[in-house]
Parts: C-alpha cells; structure tokens; sequence
C-alpha cells in the first residue's frame, strides 16, 4: 500500500487509490484543516505500522467511515 | 472535558456528552473493535493534549465526522 507523503504543512500529499480491509487496520487518524493544511486528512495506521492517506471525497472512504465507525447506514456493530 | 477512562482492553470507557468544539481537536482516533475491545472507539484528542471518548452513536458526534471530514450532507471543507 502507498498514498502517504510527507510535506512540510500537510501530511497527506497523495492518496491511496485502493481499498483498505478494516481487518489490517489499526486506527484511522481524522485531522482538520487548519493553517497548517488547507484539506482535511484521513490516515489510516496499519498493523503493520505503515500509514497511508485516504480520500476524505472518495465514495468507498466515506462508505468505510460511515459504515465502521459512525454507523450511519447498515450497522455493523 | 472529561470522557476518556483507561482499562485493561478498551481504551474508552464512558463519553463526553458535551459538543467538542472542531478549533480545539487537534485530531479525532477512529478504532474499529476487535478482539482488544468489543466496541468502536471514537477518541478526541485536543489542542491542549487531553484525550476524550465520543459516543459514535451520538447524533452529534455522526454529525460532527459527517460534516467537518467526509462532508456527507454539507459539506464544508
């Protein structure tokens, strides 16, 4: 998996295009916009250590969010 | 703001009830459950270092995610 970069304000640079499983996530990082960063940033941490950013506008990022964590359309928890 | 509770599995044991205020959130943690935790964790961690649990079937708090970082509904980022 790639999509994480480091800059100097945002973290986040690019984005992976790819599907994350939620089994090899760890945690998913929300980070407002601000003055350091004009977008907001989603970042997940893998088990393996890794981080990669996620699409805030993608369809299957805010499917994921929504149906994981916020339980919005089909709970699954 | 109080909210977050340490114990041997899940991290969060009782929720803020009060509205967080997006200027002072630094960062918001999403932590699918697991077998460390049978419950999703949604954990706020704020401009001046302290931590606090979100319910993630709060209203307020699916609002607060939907709007400030998926922008679902109105978006405004």
């Amino acid at each position: 998996l790639t999509g994480m970069g480091i800059a100097p304000h945002c973290l986040c640079i690019n984005y992976e295009r790819r599907m994350v499983p939620l089994k090899i996530t760890k945690k998913i990082d929300l980070i407002p916009k601000g003055p350091h960063c004009s977008n907001v940033q989603v970042i997940a941490n893998l088990k393996s250590g890794d981080q990669i950013c996620l699409n805030p506008r993608a369809p299957w990022v805010k499917e994921f969010i929504k149906k994981r964590y916020i339980c919005l359309t089909s709970c699954i928890y």
